[in-house]
Order: C-alpha cells, then sequence, then structure tokens
C-alpha cells in the first residue's frame, strides 16, 4: 500500500554516477561508524547491536564524555575522537550529529573514506544535506540520505532505545547519482531496525516534512508564545498539542534554516486553511464547522487505525 | 500560586440576588441529580461514589439504553425518564448533557426544582450557558456554572472514571447574581473531587478557554484537513499535536458555536503570532527564530515541571 506520492524505486532505475566501486552487501558488513552519538545515534547502535550482532560498532564524536557514556549505554563498541582510526576498516558511516555539524564533517571525513564506504544521515531535512554530500565526498564513496522520523523532545544517549525506530517511517531519499547498492544497503539497514522505508527525492522529502512536521512544530511553539500567562488554566489538550515545542531548539533552528522555503510555503497553506474555518465561523455556519470538524477526525481515526492494524504503534 | 488572572472570590463578597432560600451544605446532601449520564456525568458519579458514598446518585436522560449502561458501571445508584422522579428530593444537580441540549432541559427542570437546589453544568462555554441558566431557571434554584477541564477524545460512560477531575483545573464561573452558599457548595463539589478549583467570571473564562482549548483545537483540525493524503509520511509529533481532531464534531461544533467570537478573536492573535514567525524566518533571521523556540521551550517546560511538582500530572 504505498502512498502516492512515494516514488517507489526512484534511484534504482535511474543511470548512476560512480566509479566502480560497489557498496558493501550489508551481509558483508563487518564494522560501522556512528558519528555523533545522542538519541539518534545512539538508538541506531542499540537497533545495530539487537539486529546484527556480528558488526562492529564504532562511537565517533567530538566529546570523549559523550563518547564515554554511549559506551556505558552499550550503544557503541569502540569510540574514537580521531577520524583516521573512526574510519579505518569501515564500508558503512551513520552521520547522528545536528545538521549544522554536517558541511564541516563531511569535509573532515571525506579524505578517510575507503572505496566503496556507504555514508548515510539521520537529519530531518534532505535536499541542502544531499546536495551538500553529493559535492563534497569523493567519487569512490556513496551517500545516500536517510530521515528516520523517530525520536522525541528528549536528546542525549540516555534516552536511546534499540527499538526508536521500530513501526517509524523512514525515507530514504536516492537521487540521480546514487548508486543502486548503496541504496539497498541503506534500506535494508533501516528495515532490519523496523522501520518502514520509503523512497522520496530530498526535494519532494523535504515538501512533505515541511507540512506534517516543520508546520507542526512552528504551530505548537507560537500556541505556546501566545499563551505565556495563561498555561496554569489548560489541560491535557494544550499539553498534547505543544508537546513538540518542548524539543531542542537549536537542532528545530537548524530544521527550519535547512527547510526555509517549504516550511513558508507551507505555513502560508495552513494560514488559508484557518482562515476559511474562521470565515466558516464567522458566518454562522455550524453545519460547515462541524463537516470540517468530522472530516478531520476521520482522517485522524483512519490514520491511527492504520497504523494500529499494521501494528506501527502500541495498542 | 494563584494565576492574575484569576478573581479570587469574584462572587462571595459581591450582593447575590435570591430569595432566601440558602443552598444546602455539602455535608448536609444526601442526594444528587446527574442528567446525562456520559463521560463527564459519569465521571462525577465515580468521584462522588469515592468522595461521598452517603450521598444517593440519580440518573436522568433520554435514553433508557444509556442510563443502563451508566448503572452497569456503577455511576449512579438509580436511574429515571422522568423530571418529576428525578428531581423529587434532590438539592443539587450536575447538568452533563451537550451544551445545545441544555435550554430545552433548563426549562424541563425548572418547574420540578425543590427551593435551595444548586444547579451547576459542566459545560466547555459558560457565557451563553450562564445566561440561560439564570434566565431559566426560578428565583429557589441557585445556578452556579462550572467547567472542569477533563475529558479526552473518547465519549460515553465506559471512559468515565473516578479519577477523572483528580489534579486537573475546574472553573467556576459565579456571577454577581450567585449565592454565596452555592458557589460554595459547587466549589466543595469540585474540590472533593480532587480538581483544582478556579473562579472566573463567565466572560473571562471564555477568553482564557479560547485561547488554550477552542484554538488549539482548531488548529489541529485544520493541521489534519490539510494533511489528508500526507499521514502515512507523519510521525508521532503530528499525531500528539493533533490528538484534540479526534473528538466529538458535534461536541466541538457547539463549543465553538457558543464561544464563537472569543474563538475567532484567539483565531485572529493566532493568525498574527504564525505571521511573525513566517517573518523571522524568511528574513533569514536564525536566531530570532531560536530564541521564539527557546522561549516556548521554557514556557512549556516550566508548566509540566508545576504540574509534576504539583503531582497534577503522574510522572
Amino acid at each position: 500500500m504505498t502512498p502516492p506520492w512515494v516514488h517507489p524505486r526512484l534511484s534504482a532505475d535511474s543511470p548512476a554516477e560512480h566509479d566502480g566501486h560497489k557498496a558493501i552487501d550489508i551481509n558483508d558488513l563487518d564494522r560501522i561508524t556512528v558519528i555523533g552519538v545522542g538519541l539518534l545515534g545512539g538508538s541506531a547502535g542499540l537497533a545495530l547491536r539487537a539486529s546484527r550482532p556480528e558488526i562492529v560498532r564504532v562511537g565517533l564524536g567530538r566529546r570523549r564524555s559523550a563518547l564515554q557514556r554511549a559506551l556505558r549505554h552499550d550503544a557503541v563498541d569502540e569510540i574514537t575522537l580521531s577520524y583516521t582510526r573512526g574510519l579505518r576498516g569501515t564500508r558503512a558511516v551513520i552521520l547522528a550529529t545536528p545538521i549544522s555539524h554536517f558541511a564541516s564533517i563531511l569535509e573532515q571525513i571525506a579524505p578517510h573514506l575507503e572505496p566503496g564506504t556507504v555514508v548515510t544521515d539521520v537529519g530531518s531535512t534532505k535536499a541542502e544535506v544531499v546536495r551538500l554530500a553529493e559535492r563534497t565526498l569523493p567519487k569512490h564513496a556513496h551517500f545516500v540520505g536517510s530521515h528516520p522520523v523517530a525520536g522525541s523532545e528528549k536528546t542525549g544517549v540516555e534516552y536511546a532505545r534499540a527499538d526508536l525506530f521500530d513501526g517509524a517511517a523512514c525515507f530514504v531519499t536516492p537521487t540521480r547519482r546514487s548508486q543502486p547498492d548503496a541504496v539497498e544497503l541503506v534500506t535494508e539497514l533501516w528495515t532490519s531496525f523496523g522501520s518502514r522505508v520509503m523512497r522520496l527525492s530530498p526535494a519532494r522529502h523535504d515538501q512533505v516534512l515541511a507540512r506534517v512536521s516543520h508546520l507542526p512544530h512552528a504551530v505548537a511553539s507560537v500556541l505556546i508564545a501566545m499563551n505565556h500567562d495563561l498555561l496554569d488554566a489548560a489541560g491535557t489538550g494544550l499539553m498534547d498539542t505543544t508537546r513538540i515545542a518542548s524539543g531542542d531548539p537549536q537542532l528545530w533552528r537548524d530544521i527550519f534554516a535547512s527547510n526555509r522555503t517549504e516550511t513558508i510555503r507551507a505555513i502560508d497553506q495552513f494560514e488559508k486553511r484557518i482562515r476559511q474555518f474562521r470565515h466558516i465561523l464567522a458566518r454562522e455556519d455550524d453545519a460547515g464547522v462541524e463537516k470540517l470538524l468530522a472530516a478531520s477526525k476521520r482522517g485522524r481515526d483512519a490514520w491511527i487505525a492504520g497504523k494500529l492494524a499494521r501494528k506501527e504503534m502500541p495498542s
């Protein structure tokens, strides 16, 4: 049941520019490097241990204390601050730092990547990230962008869980330049963590996410901002509606900055809709209000029912 | 720690118009009639049994099947379809049907109310309701509006719980006409269910609720409506942001209709704020975006921390 906006095999059918260094098969993988071992990187490490215990997980980062916490949580097997050591013998890399560090990290890993190494990331926006990675990494390495739709308002390896990606959507965003084997490896990796992989072009990904994720975040933040002095009067409704407003401000600043155009477009579309609602309410068309509410209830209930039926969420 | 917008003893200090029929003291109450035994009425019944087991709870309604379910769930002790029987010997009434039935019910109960009977309701809007009740009920009865901020997207006595109101806010909305003893009785009733009672004028109540409840509901509904075809791409963020959009459309149509002006005003204020956010984002003021996100995160985190500290929500 593929949604209409998913391009099922966008990349595998397209001619790929690559130099013959085939990406490794996931079953031959004996070492993965995770750069940035926080909530998402740590959860990838824990999921790897659960699904493919034979793979050695290397944690690479800038702060020894954070790496040591990851080691204590068993999110990785080895830790290092050195790109040389961290990437030696590795044929797959998961980039899991904040997006704003990507440019610098991609430049620093570029000289150390072995031929055929597959690099992916977990960033919440894809167009800028994929463009940057394809421009920065050497031809003999293969970048394929990922965006697992998981996480929470918590940050840090302390909250990492082996099942964080289980049942969650994960976007894989190949381009014309992607190597099919690399796309396959990245897809299998997320599938082995229990994710539902959906392939989208980076641009389409950013359009979709602006509407279902970045816009709601802006909305939640504004709902708190305008009610600062009234929160004690609010119930669980506003609490749930605004849960995401407790997310990390720097992380979300980066997401908004790297998906500026589509987020603005989504805000404009939303504004038009809320103004329609206001108009229906103002002209005392209460049947129209009910119709709109009922359609949304049906849409949301069907969405949740589908997730329950596919066991993508606990019942 | 009373919020600044709460008028602590709005009514008790004001002269009340009443004809000398004192409201009963809660400790002398031996019978309460609950009209409409769904989620809220049923939970009031269960909470009464837990806090004041000596009080006989009478369920009054229009459909025998609904009343029988309430009886099976032990939400009431007796059931009846007759206003005469349902109100005989009763000195307190909780009106817990949808708001749209209030006008007709108030007219029908008016001739049967014994002198000194206190009537309250659980409606989500107050200005229209209180005006209607004060106009319709006889002078020898005492209406005091209530709005317990509890419930969920579920409806029906099946979901009723004795602790539904425990730790929740409950607005009690007296006017110049309210009898102080009646305000006291209603306040003590909700307090005995574990609610934090806040007194507000009906008009101020509707202003506040438009912002913290009715606006978020409209927003959630619109977020679903604009993303109908993209829901499979959404994660737990959108799911929580839109939980309230699964609420009962008729119930919410009534809420919007009976708080039209304030809801429209709240939508306008919200629109102004989201346009500001859009503007900051569009002019590439990413520090400004982060500042706004950080202020909202601080506001929300402090709100939740306060609730946890006061044990108003499970940790």
